[in-house]
């Protein structure tokens, strides 16, 4: 197979914003989850950052990965509180207006009665001028897209079902394919000189050592990824041989 | 209680360093676990980025963070293997040499026999000039600190290791207090303007409204954070009038 044309790459950053992240009280699940469902459609994310609950952070924040990146995933501060400001500082990002989206009350609507939508409620309502909206099944209140930029919720249930609705309107591009590959029970110091020849012969997959810890021991595995198929079949038979000679090196005959 | 004197802010930032949490292949349990960290002994984690393997990204991150904040702390990418680059990049940054460390290799030697100490492992007794170490009492190969930019392991239970010895060196501020206080059952949106007014009463704490989604429910949190006991304990009372006089009001007699 010729590979003539580098294939479409799609990138994208994650922005968690949120006091409760950085001290430590609240632990993140959606960086995660975001990072391994983008893999998957063919999106690489490239860049992740928590910001406090403050303007210009968040605002220059935004502003830095929306022009580095194809996508922006933004995740917390669009509930219906003061601490509340995602909504306002995407607008003011992007220099434009944000009031009261009538589609968003509709959308609020079928799960609140008219008089139930007071002030607080109807702040999840106001939506940056321009932006698409995106569907939130578990509340109703939604999450948008403008431009480049998409916001949801921090809630995981509730991001994660923001993300469902959104993903199928973004542009994929070639996937990213991984293979796994367990180190034999050998150290990573006794196989790293050795895997780096591999990697450097294999140029095309980009080879990483993971080693975990447990138990009092380590256990290492070796990740490939990679676009192609082959070039990754290819660098996982070079690994295997380093770890089958290596193997045998400490378990002479 | 006069405060006169604005009490002593020491700040941080955290850069994890690695393509396995980009992919979402490895879920970060460090940034949580560092920012409660550094909460509970006077440290405010103000911002945290992830980097993939990359010289470029990883300098500029530590450039940025390191000037922004009183410290940086990186996690990943001290290991023996090619993909391990974290020590280079931040010599690189600070325009400094780096080089097999003599007393790096004197506490690797309490684990590794000197015929063991390969080429892969030696590369993790490379370490930037002028920095100092960190210990690892778990698998030897040290962390080091330079300026103000700490360098640990990406396996938790190392990294943790190291921020234990560490920690006591650091200089810390006025702790950042917090009380947590129940929602009464009460939604966000029910309370959001009134917890609007009282934020704005007690401007010398924070208060921020933390929702979390579970059997099909949202419960809810009110957090106060500050550094003043009687501010927070006025915020919190203001809170709980608050609750209850909307309590009231949905439940009339």
């Amino acid at each position: 197979m010729t590979q003539n044309t580098p294939p479409k790459l799609i990138t994208a950053a994650i922005l968690v914003i949120g006091d409760e992240i950085l001290s430590g009280r609240t632990k993140d699940k959606n960086i995660g989850y975001i990072a391994e469902y983008c893999t998957s459609i063919g999106i690489d994310v490239k860049e992740v950052r928590v910001v406090p609950d403050d303007e210009a952070e968040i605002v220059q924040a935004i502003n830095a990965l929306r022009h580095k990146f194809t996508y922006l995933f933004t995740t917390g501060g669009i509930g219906p509180t003061h601490d509340d400001i995602t909504a306002d500082c995407v607008a003011k990002a992007f220099g434009v207006t944000i009031d009261e989206d009538p589609r968003a009350l509709a959308m609020m609507m079928e799960r609140y009665k008219q008089e139930d939508l007071n002030a607080a409620r109807r702040r999840m309502a106001r939506i940056p001028a321009g932006a698409d909206l995106i569907a939130n099944p578990v509340s109703k209140a939604p999450g948008f897209k403008i431009g480049n930029v998409i916001t949801m919720a921090g809630v995981p249930l509730v991001m994660q079902a923001m993300l469902d609705d959104i993903s199928a309107k973004l542009e994929t591009g070639v996937k990213m394919l991984s293979q796994t590959l367990e180190a034999g029970g050998l150290p990573e110091g006794i196989y790293g000189a050795a895997l780096g020849d591999v990697a450097a012969a294999n140029a095309e997959v980009s080879i990483g050592s993971y080693p975990s810890f447990k138990d009092g021991k380590f256990t290492n595995q070796i990740v490939i990824r990679g676009r192609s198929e082959s070039a990754i079949a290819a660098a996982a038979k070079a690994v295997q041989d380093m770890v089958a000679n290596l193997t045998a090196d400490k378990n002479p005959l």
